[in-house]
């Protein structure tokens, strides 16, 4: 069974309230890259962080255009990598933010997510992170969704997506797209459940105090067209 | 008016549900100074600047023992300032995490910290950020609560304190102090409706997605003895 293969089975057992634990148990450490610049937005990146950082093996590391990098509120960051590397990873994770309105014009970071992309067992957007992946042709046809208070703005970029104006997020095999901010910490958890059972999910639910909104469907800020 | 009976005023007028909009319209910035440390727990920081970040008017710095301090969950912030400096602000924000248990022995951090909460108006601890408010008397004779999961832990640091087991958060006037992890972005925005009004707290929660657990009685982790 192939990664893909094992998603896919991961989403059915969920469906029905079984564990995949096949992977639950190994010391392989989870490989996650995490995409940093100017004027990301703080919760896009640090939510998924908070629940991905807990499992029992894995390694986050952040990619960026420089060195250091400012939040859109203002705290800095330090990039492990810069965008001069392209790192196989097991999950992409791709934050949103006032400062994707430049980056949906900047070559060199969409040259970048490009090659970024292919060598990423899972790609993982949050909030206008979509924006780059649509900008990049990368979702089309795929189906996602994307921060609902710049839907407009977002959805614009692509119309050969299949845009979600109702989804706290979108899991369309190899993308996983959430909508708005805080919307990124419910889909970490989510992924967390497909790749290593609800338990794990559940158990990181508890140690962070959180109360995980888990129903993908249930959208309270949905695009009402 | 002073700020300590704004304070009181503005939780009576929250409580009847008023907005104490003396300070909205204004333009000074508010200063909220954040401590970072080696081991912090990612959302204790990050889920309240995620908030606080979003006032029209506002200026976060991180103040830590050195300039580059590793999260828990692996990620490196940049502290603005170091613990050489006490900083005037309005907001003091110090999260818990791993690290602070080495910390609650740490003396140049302990009298830091005593020096520092002398200069700040308001005191808001996240998690086991409590343990080092407490190791240091800061909080004898105050209501307050911690992370549910490291309960006994925090709570046997000081007995002088008074440990509330069921609170998502505890507003005790100069002392807000919220339960584990991502308790504190609740608390966040507690803070930010005392302080600038309900509809601002709201207008936060929508542009962020989120769905703030609004009652600091509601405690889905409580600890029951």
């Amino acid at each position: 069974m192939n990664r893909r293969e094992f998603m896919l089975a991961g989403g059915a057992l969920l469906a029905a309230g079984l564990s995949p634990t096949l992977f639950a148990d190994t010391h392989v450490p989870l490989k996650v890259l995490a995409l940093v610049f100017d004027d990301y937005e703080t919760l896009d990146l640090h939510g998924p962080i908070e629940m991905l950082g807990h499992l029992p093996s894995v390694e986050i590391t952040l990619i960026g255009p420089k060195t250091i990098v400012r939040s859109y509120q203002g705290p800095r960051v330090v990039a492990d990598r810069l965008l001069d590397d392209v790192v196989e990873c097991d999950l992409l994770l791709i934050p949103g933010g006032m400062g994707t309105r430049k980056l949906v014009d900047d070559t060199r970071l969409l040259t970048w997510l490009t090659r970024q992309v292919q060598v990423s067992k899972k790609v993982f957007s949050v909030c206008t992170g979509a924006a780059l992946l649509a900008k990049a042709d990368l979702l089309n046809g795929v189906s996602a969704t994307t921060n609902k208070m710049a839907y407009a703005w977002v959805t614009g970029l692509n119309d050969k997506v299949i845009w979600q104006p109702s989804a706290r997020w979108v899991d369309d095999g190899r993308f996983l797209t959430s909508s708005g901010v805080s919307a990124g910490t419910d889909a970490a958890l989510f992924y967390i459940a497909q790749q290593f059972g609800e338990a794990q999910a559940r158990k990181i639910e508890v140690l962070t105090e959180y109360q995980w909104n888990s129903d993908a469907d249930k959208d309270p800020y949905a695009v009402i067209s």
